[in-house]
């Protein structure tokens, strides 16, 4: 049982909190309310900023080509993401410039990304890459989950389908592959660490869609 | 007026939210549940350390030999009060080692945490100072407003003096010098961003003092 | 004139030195021993890796997704350039993949690449943008400058093709309109700061070729 | 036999270049030309600069309270030093204000502190400490190498009993505990990588030393 495998058991009460999120359930059915979807949309576009500046870091750390290749080419996608889907998304569900200009990210939102570059400030190369990892593989997962079942037509099918492609399949797996061979290499205390980094953005994953699905703000 | 005397009105609002707050009336009063005064040492515990990581990271960019000094210092005072005031306090209001080893940091502590090391990774060192202000400013300005009303005996009143000490009133104007100076030399952008991360660290103020009055947990 | 045209221009005699040295004059003329041409492309592999870290590291802070994207992908090519040119530079030039592991960073490689790293981690975004200009520009130039005159056949016409590159000239183009925007956004002591950056970098750009020149290794 | 006493016997023959330099040769016995102390203490003092924030960057990073502690006093007493007891040696040896202004780091002095700072950026917190180690342990076998056989009165004294000092020999231990510390948590691959940056940096120690004894300057 690899590493991976192993933080990826650990966190199956979240991962099935998520897969049974209403968010998640409404966005499926085809009737999540596009205010929430906007909400979500908005968010993700500040969140993929922040990402791409944390991959970045991940990319300055690895201790290999392969590392310093993926997660460069991941923080590039990350703003490309951001750019170009977003503005799709954008478009489609109404979101303005001067909306999303006017937008700050929410406490989920800005936890979850300043968890991640904090870690790239403060601690270590594998807990940092460990963290970054939900991102991928809780996506992918959601995005397998909930396309076999998805209503059709659904407003939301574009969104469902980026998740579900198996290129981004293929970049979890990636992503996953330098996990098991930081863990490989790293004593017991860091393993730990990284465990509890997993558990952590896996948390952050719950909270974001929590957040979107109850259009959250902050409380002062 | 200087550029601290600006974020310090724009934040007025916020300020007065935290004066207001019942956890500081109540613990002003002494009637605060001890529950929640151990929720907030245990949690300020949690903080200490990882401020103490973003005043070194301050420490690393500052320009000057004067900035150097001061938040190598502060970091260093940071570990010091986190390790032996506490533990007066952690002694005084029976929270046991165990406890602490076991207590995670709650999102309001993590977030604030997180956004303090992850503008040291990502944004610039004038964004940075300006995030760290709020700690010494709103707890200087929070000591002195209460100390004169606080019931007596209080069982709070070591935690009340620490903050309304002289000697930290003039660590406080040191760090705002510092702020003050680093806005001097900023261009319009990197000073609205300062004014901007200093709201956003005030609030994560009144989120840590909320966090505790309710015992907060994590939501999953 | 532009902030790059300035620093271009203050660095006008390290450019000069540059064109004229006889790492470069040899290469042209194809007169070059293949032993400094050997040595060289070693420790350009290992350069190439630490540019793309700081490159990562630019990304990481760069205030706009055009600068997050430039610099993102500068990181994924300097891997990719590392890997697959100096795969095929290596088995034309008779390095080993033993001498390439066997290899350490001379001084002049270790010092320049540590000022780039230690720019990002001790100072602002703006000056280590300035650092990673000339690695860029001056190639360029040198590129641009070699070209015509380079005798044909010449062993080194794949590198030299490389650097003169239209390509290669977009790359740097975007790079230097992204140092003028900086600039254009900092205060005087930010801008000068950069100047110097630029030109300690472009010292650094004369020290490797010179380093190569006479196949230099450490004095102890 | 601890990781420590294994990178210490690694460096011998470096140690033993550096106590037979005769830049210490000549400042033990008090015939040093006062051109290369003054040289010297120039760089070190823009060492310390950059030293301090190598120190602060490692307790940025340091998982144990005792960490933090000691890198963010190390990084205080940096600053310190660089003002206070330079200070004295520029009077004492007629190094103006205006010369200290005017003075830039040599290849050696900026080669040095770029490395560990870049190692903070890029590597490992563990790889960090062990190449902060070298300018305590060898200026404190430097400091009790020569203090017993210094001439006196010697001109150079002062800065001779700063490094033999019993105080100093202790920071030194301490900081060596921490390296030995991390070592026994790390993976073989992390300790390899501590145990070149131990030697990269006492080999710039020479280097360093070296340096004032020629008053190196840039070659270009």
């Amino acid at each position: 049982m690899s590493f991976c495998d192993e933080i990826w058991q650990d966190v199956e009460p979240l991962r099935r909190s998520i897969l049974a999120h209403p968010f998640l359930a409404e966005l499926a059915a085809g009737t999540l309310p596009p205010e929430s979807f906007r909400h979500y949309i908005v968010q993700d576009s500040l969140y993929l900023a922040e990402y791409s500046r944390a991959l970045a870091l991940a990319a300055a750390r690895a201790p290999t080509a392969a590392g310093r290749l993926e997660f460069s080419d991941g923080a590039k996608v990350a703003v490309q993401v951001e750019e170009a889907l977003h503005q799709a998304f954008f478009a489609s569900f109404g979101v303005t410039a001067q909306m999303a200009a006017n937008s700050e990210a929410t406490p989920a939102c800005l936890g979850y990304t300043s968890y991640l570059s904090a870690l790239a400030a403060t601690r270590s190369y594998e807990e940092l890459i460990a963290a970054i990892l939900p991102c991928f593989w809780v996506y992918w997962e959601v995005g397998c989950a909930i396309k076999p079942r998805a209503a059709a037509p659904n407003p939301y099918s574009a969104w469902i389908d980026t998740y579900a492609a198996p290129s981004f399949g293929e970049a979890t797996a990636r992503v996953r592959a330098l996990v098991d061979e930081a863990a490989s290499n790293a004593g017991t205390g860091t393993r730990r660490a990284m465990a509890d980094a997993f558990r952590i953005a896996t948390r952050f994953e719950w909270m974001f869609w929590d957040s979107a699905y109850h259009r959250a703000t902050w409380p002062i």
